[in-house]
């Protein structure tokens, strides 16, 4: 698989070195050297929003730092998790003197690592909450939503989050809005081809040129089937049938809706899943902000798209509509 | 080549009616039904920019319809110019009063069906003058600037041009920025994985898994030279060498900068190769505006990058900085 890249052990700090150089917004730190938070912090007395993950995803995790967003992002190696250090550069960038809210997805080493974070942070003063975004239909049953891992839908949790905090809520507020948030919200994806990690000698799962796999995670993680690859409207039927029920979504519902590419799949095709997500809701009587379209956390070169449905209640629409401005999300 | 559609025939009306079923701002309309404008047009008396080409760019051209930068687009089928017809369509609803300046790549059949139209425009007392995107400097010698193609540069020069008409300008002082700004751009792309026409039945160019292609056009157009893959950081320096001296770059001179993804390339990559044009620029003692980063002129699912600079002046930095706002780039 062809990058344009140098030393692949480069990869994760020649990326942040350009990101940070090109949006002023955006300063690298941390005794870690692995923390990106916001140029500008928020006031003094905000409560902040800590994230982090592994690298490989842009514009997640560390795209959305910003006003009415998160406010620091640990970053791990590709497909890696943070390092407790880095968490904790995070949690201290990320302080304002009123808490941190730790939000990340649900990955065994992200956990514990900022579950250690967290424990430094004590030592600190600071107060933290976390909440974990555990949007992925395919990756556990209902019953077991505590299992399931966090993919696109947690960029829309950022927001509800983001606007909470700025909004001026205490520590226990914001954590209660992205709990809120995060409930209302699931994910499905499918994959039509993989990605390469750069240090790796081989792309991240195989799959045959006449295949899909419906449900596949972010890191290549095992779907719920493969199959022969369908149309883009079946694509989006067989989504809308995993999302809508688990949300219990009804006539007269309105919804925040992303329809997110994994990377390698053209803009023109997700305008084309789209189409047919929006002729089903609008058939169905079921209402939608403008739809978030796009490449909001890819997988690098995987080609292939998601789609996250968050059910919307007259206090979800009003911090999903409120101003926010990252680099790569802008809401006015 | 797997792609997430329908049917190919109707690759580009479902994209369209996704596209502006997603964006309240843009409108879809013209005896063609190819036609993407304003749904808030600019004011009485101000001048349109009517733009159009070819499917298959996004963002580019229908994307960048909006506030500040043009006012209605004709679409083509993928990777083929826009009928007579549509360009007719672009032209009228680009029309304030005021006259139309025609802003589009320097292709063929382009150029013969927008000639055509504005000689239907001129039947209409439509004012209309053309300015040609000729930034590619892969695709003629410098002393046959007027034969070069058009390609990432051009969203520099809607830019311009669409400030320009913002502040009031007659046609002709609109016509006059848009040339300048296309004198002042220059472009540069490297392929590395082709692309495939949705109704084709292969990719549309071969290269190696070793091999990438300097100077490729975004059609899979002959480049400059083919070699073996080389790093990010030789790539930007040889799109440097290339396009620095083409503008007569001195020490104290300011840029506007567009790092470009035709596609498949993954923004991480996109800033690794700004990593290394910015600190050459910054060693060289050249200034330059927050450089634009990202997926703004694409071929579908094509990998590899391309570089756009600007020469600015007072003039062009305060066109490029002026507010702007269309689906895919804001400027406040």
């Amino acid at each position: 698989m062809k990058k344009l890249i140098n030393d692949p052990n480069n990869y994760v700090e020649e990326m942040l070195a350009g990101l940070v150089s090109a949006h002023a917004s955006l300063s690298l730190g941390g005794e870690s050297g692995r923390c990106v938070s916001r140029s500008q912090p928020a006031p003094s007395g905000q409560v902040g929003i800590a994230t982090g993950g592994g690298s490989g995803h842009l514009p997640l995790f560390t795209g959305y730092v910003g006003e009415g967003f998160t406010d620091a992002c640990a970053i791990g190696n590709v497909f890696e998790g943070p390092t407790a250090q880095s968490c904790i550069d995070a949690i201290r960038a990320a302080d304002h003197g009123a808490g941190v809210l730790c939000l990340y997805g649900n990955y065994g080493g992200d956990r514990m690592n900022f579950d250690t974070a967290i424990e430094m942070a004590e030592l600190d003063d600071i107060a933290c909450d976390t909440v974990l975004g555990t949007d992925d239909v395919a990756s556990a049953a209902p019953e077991e939503g505590n299992k399931r891992r966090g993919v696109a839908g947690i960029v829309l949790v950022y927001k509800a989050a983001g606007a909470a905090a700025a909004e001026g809520r205490d520590l226990a507020g914001v954590a209660a809005a992205a709990r809120k948030a995060n409930a209302a919200t699931r994910s499905i994806g499918v994959a039509l081809a993989p990605c390469q990690v750069p240090t790796a000698d081989a792309p991240n799962f195989e799959i045959a040129d006449n295949e899909m796999e419906f449900g596949m995670g972010i890191h290549g993680e095992p779907g719920i089937w493969r199959s022969e690859l369908s149309s883009a409207d079946k694509v989006a039927d067989g989504m809308l049938e995993r999302l809508l029920p688990e949300l219990d979504v009804k006539r007269g519902d309105k919804l925040c809706v992303l329809v997110n590419g994994l990377g390698a799949t053209p803009l023109e095709e997700l305008y084309i899943l789209w189409r047919r997500v929006g002729e089903r809701l609008a058939q169905a009587g079921i209402e939608y902000l403008p739809p978030v379209i796009g490449n909001y956390v890819t997988s690098m070169e995987m080609a292939g798209a998601s789609l996250s449905l968050m059910k919307l209640d007259d206090e979800l629409e009003a911090l999903m509509t409120a101003p926010a401005k990252c680099p790569f999300w802008s809401v006015s």
